[in-house]
Formats: structure tokens, C-alpha cells, sequence
């Protein structure tokens, strides 16, 4: 397979089959049980990639894409071996074009290399999924994160994309036309697909314009639920919320243990407002009268950008932290995501149900979604708390799809959600699986992902 | 065919084969050819609606679901016959949850009979045609309008849908929360598939908060490309505007002469900002400093709900101006959508082709979105005409695809636009022909629409 893949892009160090590349690219940071490739390709333009899959494709060869490894569902894992298609090197930025309010980027160009080109321009690609993933990655996921509250996930920012085919077709779906109805919507359908679909190489998306001000709040309640009434009242009233993130005391301790910072260890909510400053000074108030009609403790906001990006640091190492506060734990993390309304009774839930199976819990939310992470602190050796942390999480996903919710509001279902999906969508299924054989009918792209076996 | 159809409906007055019924749903108002249906069935839920789709697919008839009748390229025209299946029956507002921001509403709801629902609670469904179409029509073309610059297409306001596949089988697509990654997009998919891939019965929208101030502001320029630049400051600038409209001076010279009313006869943006009472009153100077950079000639501005009616009923009633200011004249309507760096650019080609061509013809544009129609007025008897007519939109076309625009920013496809989707998405016309033959394998769902025959 080496060789037949050398002949085809010609330079040793783009087809690799060097240990530590394969482990590389077989694991991720998550509880998923790793797998390596056979070989894996670093393409290096879209013609590349259309010969591997030429090749793949007709030698029946699994090809699982790869950009920042950044996937917290197993997605990257190549479970039944063959190709492991590195995108990385494709990071050209092809054009920023700010008087279309656009940009286009190879799949391989991360959120932070773009936003580098588009910020002398006053403007920037808004969705933020922590991770500084690629491009290619955050479209196949549909990643969203902290900003979906306002800017939405990446389908709603993506006008067009260059996607290769099984066969090795390179397809162009969408335009550069900010809206289109030109027949069926095949963007939205790559976009998620979670790299079973199709290979995409290319990516067209909408730039937003950096606001003159922003200004960031951090709250504090006595309970979580009043903490996501707050979030729920500052969506609901329209107000000019970047980001509506709410944390436990649990998190906090962390945080406070991890960064050394001494942050109130009290279920907080963290709220960005941006625009014009009449209007973020307007709906401050409106935040802080919305706040203390809910009883909150504390209330602290800062403006401009030092004292902003250490407010905002807290949350974003929230993860690191919770790692670090856990060494000697297994970590998981569960992503159900519910109408905004079922949050406070959802979390409620969630923590009732956590303490009775005695698991060790953090609770993490994009409140302004209603998407929340219950994250899991357990002993991987212990194989009665493998199995609470199971049933546990079938019955926080239950709980989900009770209230109207889905289970998963941006991690995508990759490997480890599989038998969520035919729980929520079973009918659903047979229509999936129809796409996924037509577009894919040998089964080599990213095989044993989303869809259980036909 | 109507004594099955009684057998499953069980209602005379429901399943119509009467020369009007037959004629009202064969025809639109449009310039595609009539064709009536067979027989027009009336369904009052969706059992109805799955009984009718078992027997026709089995039968192998076609059905062509009819909405408000509003489509702007033929889409409700039965070509071949069969089953016009009238959903304006369905016409329960379901469920206004207003702490989730959304409502349920079967497909034959109005949109202003929805907003009459959630008015009370001080919120709204954004999207806005003109046409008071029905949700299922607007979620079956991703129906835009004036308002999408803000607020984006039918597709962003939909979280999900209760579709009947053409066997009959019902499925629901998406969840009631605000964000969900389970599994591909079928909810995107089946929007703007403009009832060829299903019948949708139920639509899950989002609700937004309704503004605390609305000013509306009419500006005129000495030329078109100079309101367009301005359009595409407002946007650019990510200014609260839910409305940036461009007509020109032939529309306001039909508005007057139809409205009585003595607007200047120039260039003409209208624009719409919402918001906070500070963000709106800030943004209300940026927009004139904009217009007056390029040239206004005129900025008049309305605050409060009377006056800003009277503006924007202007707007509203344009293309009933437009019909009467060419009595004896047939019309025509294009609907390309170009990058907004554009679209000056576009419409300079537009107006310089038409007067090279004779035609008589006016220009409307969502200049926020880069999406223009240049109406025809022509006469139907003349095949010169006719032939100019013809040859003149397919170089409209011509010119947005090579500035990376496309051939329908909002109307769809229908019946007259299949030969520009060939020319526009040929590489992807064989996955949108393998999804409508597994999803309607018996080809009976609105036969001749959208695609090409196979």
C-alpha cells in the first residue's frame, strides 16, 4: 500500500508508516480505545487527495481524514486500519476577500491561522470550539463552542465547499452569494457528516465584523439553576450576548486549583456582550438586573482586552483544569443538548443522578444553547464504575431526548454515540444509511463512524 | 382516482375534482403554463397526508403539495397531473413555547397567522417572503425575503420538521433544542427540496425577541451603484439593520403612480434597523454618514409604527405596483444573488443589457444579501420578445455565476430553472438525482421539479 501510495504523491516524507506517526494518528485524548492506521498521507493539494481516494476507493481501503486531531468523539481513529489522510498541510489561505464579507481557506488552515489574515480587515470567523481545530475539521464536525449563541455552529457560517468524493470526483457545493437556493442543500449535508460522506478539501466562510466593544461579566449564583435562568432570560430578551457560558463550583475549584486564581467557587456564569457600546453598556444593566433578580452573589465585569482574556482564560482552560484536578482519573464527557427552558431542570438532574451513582462530576455549559457536558472523574480499572459511568450517561442522554433535547449538541456522534443516534432519530436511520451508500457504496470513508452497520 | 381518495379521506367536500378547485391549483400567477391536477385532496392531519402519499406511491401518481400558492417559479404546477395535495387545512399553531424560543406549527400555517400567536409574547418569526405564505411552503423552498439579511433563510429558523416520505412513512427531523450534531442534516436537506424529496406536515421554527425600537429610513442616490455601496457599508459594519432594500427609480415611479404617493423618483435604499433604543439611534447616524459618503440625495427617517408602515407598505406593494404600471404586459422575475461587492457591479450589467436589448424592466434588490430580481414587462404575443426575454435572463444568469454568485438567491428552482441548476451545479446534479430516486424511488413526488429527468 506504501508504495502504490509513493507512486501517486511522490515524497517519502508525505506517505509515512513511521510508529510514532501511526500512534499518532490513531489516538486521541479521549477514553476511545486506539486503533492506528496502515500508512498515513499528508496531502498537499486537492489533486492529491482525489488519487489517494481513486486509489482507495478501488482497492477497498478505509480513509479516515485528520486535521487537528482535535475530535472528542473517536472520529480521527482509524478502527479498521488503511489510510489516515492528513489534511495539515493543506493550510493556504486562498483569499480573504472582506468587501464579501468572506474567506476561503484549504481544509487544513486552522480558526486562529485564519482569524491572523482576517483581523486587519476588522473582521473574523466567529465560531470558537476551544480547540484550535482546522477548518476541514470544524466542517465535518459542524463544531460550535462558546460564540454559537450568537454567530451559530459552523454550518451557518459556511457558504460553499470543495469536497472529494469516495471515487475521487472533486465536487464544489454553495457559491460565494451569501444565500442561495439552487437545489438540494448539499453543503448542509457534508457539513457533519463527519468525514463518511466525502473528503473536504476546501472552505468558503461568512467573516463577521470584530465590534467596536466588548465586555465580559462574570456572575456568581447560590445555585446552578438560578445561574441558568439568567442565561435563559439574557437569550430570550435578544440582548447583544457573545457568549453565555455557565460553570459549577466544581469547576471553579478546579480552575482556582490549576490557574491559582481565587474565583468565588460558586456556579458562575461567564457572559460576553458585543457591539456598538451604546448597546453593550445598555444590556450590561440589563445582564446585572436580570442577575440580581435571580439572587447572584457577586458581579464583576471588565472591559477591554487584558483583563478580558484573563476572565476569559479561566474558562477556556476549564478542560485543562478539570484533567488536572482529576491525575489519576479516566475522563468523559457527554454532550446532550436541550431547549434552552429544560437547562436548570436538566443540570438538576444531573447532578441528583451523579451523586446517587457516587461518580465524581463537573458540570460545563453553553448555556445560551441549552448544550451542556456533564464530565465524568472515574477509575478505568475499576470495572463497576466503567459500568456507573455507562449507565449514567444512557440516562443523562434519556433524560435529554425526554425534554425534546438531542444527544449531542456539537461533538458529533464519531464512534462513541452510535446507539444514541438510533435511539433518537432510529427512523431517521434507513435514510442515512441510503445517503451513505450512495455517495460512499464500497465503505471506505471513515468507516464505523455515525451509522451503525447497514 | 377521487373514489380511493373518498375511500381514505372519507369527505366529499375534501377530496374536489370541480373545474375551479382543478383550475386554482393548476395555475399561479406567474408566467409558467397551467396545468391542472387530476383531483385536489384537502388533508386535515398527517395520517391523512400518509394514507394519500400509500396510495399514490403505489399507484404510482404524481402529488404536488400546494401551500399558499405563492411559489415564484411554478413549483405548485402539477405538469403530469394527479394529486394536488392542499395542506391549508393543517393549519394548527401546535405549540408556542415561549422560554424555548420556538414554536410548532402544521404546515398550512400562515406566517401571519403564526406571529398573531407569538406576538403576545414579544416574539416573532423572522423570515418574511412578502407573500403571506405558509410554513410548509416557506421551510419546502427555504422561503427568504427582506428580512434575511438579519435573521438568514427559512433553513436557519427551522429546528425541526415532521416530514411523509413518498411511501408514506412519517419521520421527524432534528429536536426541539437550539443546536444539535446527531447524524447528517436531513432537516437542511429536505428544506428547499420544494416538495420533491417529501411532504413536510409540521415545522418546529425559531422565535426571536421583537425589538424594543424599529426606525425605518428611506434614502435616495443620484445612482443604483451608489446605494448598493451603501448597502454594503450597513452590512458590513454589522449594524443592527433587519432590512436593507434597494429599488430603483422605475419602482418608485409605479409605487407612486399606484400608491398615489410622491416619493422621489430615484435610486432607493430602505432600511430597517431594530434594537436597542441606543444601538438604533447610533446606528441610525453611521447608516446617513454612509449614504451621505456616497452622494444621498435625500434621508428621511420614521420612528414609530404608522409612519414606518406607510414606508415600508411601499416597499410591500411593489410588484402589485409593478403589474399595474405594465397592464397589457406580461412579467417576469429573475432572482440571482452575487458576493455584495458585487452586486453594483451586476446590476450596471443588468440595466446597460436590457436597454441594449429594448426591454422595459425595473430593478428590485435584497441589497443586504446580494440578492437582486430584474423584472421584465414584455409582451407575451410578440416571439421576438419573447425570444429577447430569454436570451436576456440567461446572460443575467451568465454574469452572477462568473462573478461566484448563483442562479436563485431565494425562489428555488421550480419548473424554470432547471436548465441554470445544470449549469450552475452540473458536478452535483448525479448525488441530488441518487438522493431523490432513493428517497422517492417511484418518482412521484412534484415530477418534473427542481431536476433534470434522469
Amino acid at each position: 500500500m506504501r508504495d502504490a501510495l509513493l507512486e501517486l504523491i511522490g515524497d517519502e516524507a508525505r506517505v509515512s508508516v513511521s510508529p510514532s506517526v501511526l500512534d499518532q494518528h490513531g489516538s486521541d485524548f479521549t477514553h476511545h480505545r486506539p486503533h492506528a492506521p496502515d500508512v498515513v498521507v499528508f496531502p498537499e493539494s486537492t489533486d492529491e487527495v482525489a488519487a489517494v481516494l481513486r486509489y482507495a476507493n478501488a482497492e477497498r481501503i478505509p480513509v479516515v481524514p485528520y486535521g487537528a486531531g482535535s475530535s472528542l468523539e473517536g472520529h480521527t481513529i482509524p478502527v479498521r486500519g488503511g489510510i489516515s489522510l492528513d489534511l495539515t498541510r493543506m493550510d493556504r489561505v486562498v483569499d480573504v476577500r472582506p468587501q464579501d464579507l468572506l474567506a476561503i481557506a484549504e481544509a487544513g488552515v486552522t480558526r486562529t491561522a485564519l482569524n491572523a489574515k482576517t483581523q486587519p480587515h476588522g473582521l473574523f470567523f466567529p465560531v470558537d470550539p476551544g480547540a484550535d481545530a482546522t477548518l476541514g475539521g470544524m466542517a465535518a464536525t459542524n463544531a460550535s463552542g462558546t460564540t454559537s449563541v450568537r454567530y451559530g455552529s459552523t454550518r451557518a457560517n459556511v457558504l460553499a465547499l470543495e469536497v472529494v468524493l469516495a471515487d475521487g470526483t472533486v465536487v464544489h457545493t454553495g457559491s460565494r452569494a451569501r444565500k442561495t437556493s439552487a437545489g438540494y442543500d448539499l453543503t448542509s449535508l457534508f457539513i457533519g457528516s463527519e468525514g463518511t460522506l466525502g473528503v473536504i478539501t476546501q472552505v468558503t466562510v461568512r467573516l463577521h465584523g470584530i465590534a467596536e466593544l466588548a465586555i465580559s461579566a462574570r456572575i456568581t449564583f447560590p445555585d446552578l439553576e438560578a445561574a441558568c435562568r439568567t442565561a435563559v432570560a439574557i437569550v430570550g430578551g435578544g440582548l447583544t450576548a457573545a457568549r453565555v457560558e455557565l460553570l459549577d463550583e466544581r469547576t471553579l475549584r478546579a480552575i482556582n486549583a490549576y490557574k491559582e486564581t481565587s474565583y468565588l467557587e460558586a456556579p458562575t456564569l461567564f457572559v460576553e456582550l458585543t457591539g456598538a457600546e451604546a448597546a453593550v453598556l445598555g444590556d450590561l444593566e440589563l445582564v446585572q438586573l436580570a442577575a440580581e433578580g435571580e439572587g447572584a452573589l457577586t458581579f464583576d465585569s471588565e472591559r477591554g482586552t487584558d483583563a478580558q482574556l484573563a476572565l476569559w482564560e479561566a474558562r477556556h482552560h476549564a478542560a485543562f483544569a478539570l484533567l488536572a484536578a482529576f491525575p489519576d482519573k479516566a475522563r468523559r464527557t457527554s454532550d446532550m443538548c436541550v431547549p434552552i427552558s429544560e437547562l436548570p431542570g436538566a443540570i438538576r438532574h444531573a447532578q441528583e443522578l451523579m451523586s446517587a451513582n457516587g461518580l465524581e462530576f463537573t458540570v460545563l455549559a453553553h448555556a445560551g444553547d441549552g448544550n451542556y457536558h456533564v464530565g465524568f472523574a472515574f477509575d478505568e480499572d475499576d470495572p463497576a464504575q466503567r459500568a456507573a459511568v455507562q449507565t449514567t450517561n444512557d440516562a443523562l442522554v434519556e433524560y435529554a431526548l425526554s425534554v425534546g433535547g438531542t444527544c449531542s449538541g456539537e461533538h458529533g456522534i464519531g464512534l462513541g454515540k452510535i446507539g444514541y443516534l438510533q435511539r433518537e432519530h432510529g427512523d431517521l436511520l434507513p435514510l442515512m444509511q441510503g445517503i451513505k451508500r450512495q455517495l460512499d457504496p464500497n465503505g471506505i470513508l471513515n468507516p464505523g463512524k455515525v451509522l451503525p452497520p447497514d
